[in-house]
């Protein structure tokens, strides 16, 4: 049995992307934000660090959004998600799954965070995050230029893991991403998926609150 | 063939202790850092993002901490220190692999930047930002009370994930490890490994540099 505890704008959509791309069972509890954005106080419970996303399998809570996604892709359903060892494309599976939270949701999470705390905008670490920001997403943007998918011509669940940054984070982030036409040209591949649309209704930001949305 | 180009004092240091545990053959290509504690700028030509580790694997690059050890663990010899899917312990695993670089490096890091940017010592960003690792710290230090090593009785590349924080880190990112008694014995017990002992005699901050280390 597994659990998603959704935080409202919350690194736990891509735990519930990830189960509808597997059309596997799960529940869903959600949790709201506060006026200040932060996670209700009951979702901190969950936790001890009271860092989205957060699950449950068979009663073992699991945090840590690498890990959660790496666990669930390697562990239910068919496992077509996890690259292995043997595929052609592991290496690159690995780096863009590790790089996307690593590196990428660092910088922006950086900006988000100094923005909060009042670092002056034209702040010299501000300026230099967003020099950083710019880079890796034109980096990003180039490796898309020739891969369909992040990991090469198949869907993964780096795909998963690299397409946050480049959404529901940009509400707490602002960058333009129209200067990154490859990368505007994925989403539109990504938006065009079932299973992303399934996850979306259910826990983007913008989801539909007028049903039950347990399954 | 594997070849590792270790930036000093990096996180590369990671992937020269793996490769020691293993027992597993690799060439080693030392690179400086500038007065300023930059890469010298050979390094950056390797990896489009200059970015430490970057190792070979017959002729392909591979970037990004996570995804090199991930990479070497699975792929190099046994593979006993990557924990697979039906290991009663692999949550954690997974939990600890990816929360070493992802939450509390990225915290580290952040402490850092702002720090070489000038951002006041005593600016909320900053306090916020101690507060927060300060809070990692000690529920890692909670967890070590109980475990042996990070996900358990049995060392791991989860271990060699975590290590760095508490080590070479500490040289760019000073705070008081003696407050916390169970990481302080945890390191003893890694710093007693043979393999960690020869990593560092490589590759660490304080390595050998009077021979050549290729091996």
């Amino acid at each position: 049995m597994i659990t998603i505890y959704h935080l409202d704008r919350s690194r736990s959509e891509r735990a519930v992307w990830l189960m509808e791309e597997l059309s596997a069972a799960y529940e869903i509890e959600h949790f709201d934000r506060t006026a200040t954005w932060e996670a209700a106080p009951d979702y901190k419970t969950l936790h001890p660090l009271g860092s989205s996303p957060v699950i449950s399998v068979d009663g073992k809570v699991i945090a840590e959004s690498g890990a959660v996604i790496e666990y669930l892709a390697t562990t239910v359903g068919s496992g077509v998600l996890a690259l292995s060892p043997g595929h052609s494309r592991y290496a690159d599976y690995l780096y863009w799954f590790h790089f996307a939270e690593c590196t990428l949701m660092n910088i922006l999470t950086s900006e988000i965070m100094s923005e909060r705390a009042g670092v002056d905008e034209q702040h010299a670490s501000r300026i230099y995050n967003r020099r950083r920001r710019d880079e890796l997403l034109a980096f990003v943007d180039d490796h898309l230029a020739s891969n369909r998918f992040i990991a090469g011509d198949d869907f993964t669940a780096a795909d998963i893991m690299i397409t946050f940054p480049f959404t529901t984070t940009r509400a707490f982030a602002p960058f333009k991403i129209d200067a990154y036409p490859n990368i505007v040209a994925y989403l539109a591949r990504i938006r065009s998926r079932p299973a992303y649309r399934r996850g979306q209704h259910i826990a983007g930001p913008n989801r539909d609150r007028t049903e039950t949305q347990d399954k």
